[in-house]
């Protein structure tokens, strides 16, 4: 590395940008690391703090660095190129009952594979496992709880985990959530189910977004329901006027959006677009039910309001679960139910009674003892590297054709790699050791046949960077 | 207590009956307690083992107490009056889709309150919880799976523990299970749903015994299907004769049935009633769902085996839990789903992904250290020991024409008291700190208002028998 010379005709801070870069250049320094403090680098390189910050400007400037408020200064990955469009459903589609089944089967078969690298399953708490923190509530709650433990929970949910999920929505959303109309229940898949199956019957019609999670593809199909696809933009969500025209085409009876990081597009509706849709939806008595599991995974922290506390709406339901930030293998969801509590509540007990006790009690204690937003803050901070590290290694590795999302949060990319089939794509990849979800199981209509979602919700390693790469190579040669 | 005389002109076994039979009328041996040993009591007594076998077998004689193969003899409570026929159902009842929602949950409401005697919910571990054994398993497991336990766990269910819930059909009732068509569930509850909507569909006529689970009924329900009811008898179980005028009345899609320990009935079928039902089942090409989540818990510990084991039918499924023998709070039960196993796991995937890995790894390691064995002797001996308490408590305090089941396993009473509206009794209980079970929540058709469920699955007390005595009392006055 060259040092900085005081002597040279170069002004000093053109020297530390200098050296800045050629260590982006080397690998010294990769996508998403954060540059040193201000401080620490005019300490090492013997030059004053003014410097050093017009250096990080210019480097700003150059798009080589990002600031992040609070955080500092961050590596710029080289960006692949934006996705803005994706492949929108015809003007009117008919609702439809198929889905891939089989696709999604051997898309979970992966699931099931320790030795695959699991780009294919969006697990964002995986990228920073809090094992010990809540080992160590399981093990005071154990000894707390005993005999107790073992019995069965409170019907709705420990009291005091509901009202911990209640006060969080205070706390970070001003809403206010009353902590009797909360049921716990076995993850976020099955607080869906139980809003669905309380507002909705088989052979109604179920708007959903374009793409979407296919769990609810899997869900809507399971209870006979048709679903109907509504478009999505990757830097605005979902399209109103689109949605306008579904009501109008078709007896929607309810919804199943997620206005927060919408799965796989990693996009969030702002506050208006929001009040937007309630409005719209209120206008055609349509149930909306949101899919809020992502709502504290945005990198920035800030949680945006569930449509649900944007409204004085009965027909709003939202369901959320700590499977994404923390536990998946806890199996605790929760679905605020609102004036449906009564119903919902009686399906949890017809469905499967109650959720686990253990891990209820644990999660209260992990929360109460600021452990959870300890990891949080840990959680988005690697989240965020990880985002940038793989767009840079899709900018990298994959066909220059190639568009993909910059999330704002979560832990999944969502890409178009035009003229390569995703599914042979995924048939390739498990061969050599590789999980990804192909595009086709996000549509009840196979549609995204050119698209995939990779994951980045992992610890970080060079076998997932290989991973890319080799998913990249592939589809140029396809 | 007087002393044994050996110079009385009375024979010394008779001696050593007076003693004993003082002893059971002053209540210093109570029903269902065992008597001591025959050596113990021999020497004790000074008399000869010989002198002590006689006195015992004269108390049998007498029916003060009762001999149990292998486990010596037992004070026998004094006896309510038997049930033998239950309230039936008109021959060809309709199909229905009533039931007391209200009332169930006001009996659920009870299970939230701590503070109540519970008489009302059949949880048999709770008679003898394990939570030292358990809570060791437990700790054992975090530190060896540390981050691992925090993921998904396989999709059908941990391996190791689908192995051990297969062994112990092999061992228990010589039946060959293959691990890959078992699917672990959300206790034995969700193992119902999955199996009902693997094979029958909103609309559909599912015939349950009268009386029935009203777990069974709910989900019935709330699934959008019909119940027929099938007239049971509290000697043998379901009624054939019965099962054949339905079969041949309805469009009967699928049977809901526990041959083994029915609830609230606590009867079994013999193995040729088994056959013949299977028989009867498969000429009318109806599926047989079994709940058989009490299959471990005859007070003798021989396991039927379960109707699925019976016969080459693929159109049988069968149920079982964990709740029942150790943890409901666990929420970990099954279902052998055989030809069924991809439905039921694609189902299982959408409505809640998988079941809690944790309490998954516990139970395994539970199993295989043999604390779950140990724990089952201890728990069926505890069980059968406030069977009798109970039923002696009900022969005192109840009113004379009092019908009471005599169970072989399990943790309920089902007793009919003419006369007496035990959904008013219900209301009269829950008042004074007590929760029962009334018998109208087992019926989708309300019958059973004279009857009600009585749970001995609780550590016993003072105040489990002041209950006891005080619904007794109560039925006096109504």
């Amino acid at each position: 590395m060259k040092a900085i010379n005081k002597h040279s005709e170069t002004a000093l801070y053109c020297q530390v940008v200098d050296l800045i870069s050629e260590s982006i250049d080397d690998g010294t320094l990769r996508a998403g690391e954060k540059l040193p403090s201000l401080r620490h680098l005019s300490d090492t390189l013997a030059v004053s703090v003014p410097t050093v910050r017009q250096a990080y400007l210019e480097l700003e400037r150059q798009r080589r660095v990002i600031a992040k408020p609070k955080s500092g200064y961050f590596v710029r990955g080289r960006s692949p190129g934006k996705l803005v469009r994706v492949a929108s459903p015809s003007q009117s589609p008919a609702p439809s009952p198929v889905i891939c089944r089989r696709l999604i089967d051997r898309v979970y078969d992966g699931v099931n594979r320790a030795e695959l690298v699991p780009l294919g399953i969006a697990s964002p708490s995986n990228a920073r496992p809090a094992a010990k923190a809540l080992h160590r509530s399981m093990k005071r709650v154990m000894s707390r709880a005993e005999t107790r433990s073992l019995g069965y929970a409170h019907q709705l949910g420990e009291p005091n985990l509901r009202r911990q999920i209640a006060w969080r929505y205070l706390d970070q959303c001003g809403a206010h959530v009353d902590p009797d109309t909360i049921c716990i229940t076995n993850g976020g898949q099955e607080a869906l189910l139980l809003a669905l199956k309380a507002v909705a019957e088989p052979g109604d019609v179920i708007a959903v977004e374009s793409p979407t999670y296919h769990g609810i593809l899997e869900l809507i199909d399971s209870l006979g329901m048709l679903a109907v696809e509504v478009t999505t933009c990757p830097e605005d969500g979902l399209c109103l006027e689109r949605l306008e025209q579904v009501l109008a085409a078709h007896p929607v009876k309810a919804c199943v959006f997620s206005s927060t990081l919408s799965n796989p597009l990693g996009v969030s509706m702002t506050s208006q677009a929001r009040q937007q849709l309630v409005g719209l939806l209120e206008q055609h008595d349509t149930w909306l039910i949101e899919d809020d599991v992502y709502g504290e995974l945005l990198f920035d922290g800030n949680r945006p309001t569930p449509a649900q506390f944007c409204s004085d709406s009965e027909r709003i339901i939202t369901c959320g679960s700590f499977s994404k930030t923390v536990a998946p293998s806890y199996r605790i969801g929760w679905v605020i139910a609102g004036s449906q509590i009564d119903r919902v509540a009686r399906l949890k007990r017809a469905f499967s009674v109650t959720s686990g006790l253990l891990p209820q009690l644990t999660l209260a204690d992990f929360i109460a003892t600021g452990d959870y937003d300890r990891h949080l803050l840990q959680l988005r901070s690697v989240l965020r590297l990880n985002a940038e590290r793989s767009r840079a290694l899709v900018a990298e590795h994959f066909p220059s054709s190639t568009r993909c999302t910059a999330p704002v949060g979560g832990s999944v990319l969502w890409l178009k790699v035009p003229g390569t089939s995703t599914e042979t794509l995924f048939d390739q990849a498990i061969d050599v050791g590789i999980s990804i979800a192909p595009g086709a199981i996000f549509s009840p209509q196979h549609r995204f046949k050119q698209y995939l979602r990779l994951s980045f919700g992992h610890p970080w390693s060079h076998s997932v960077e290989q991973a890319i790469a080799w998913l990249g190579e592939a589809c140029h040669s396809t």
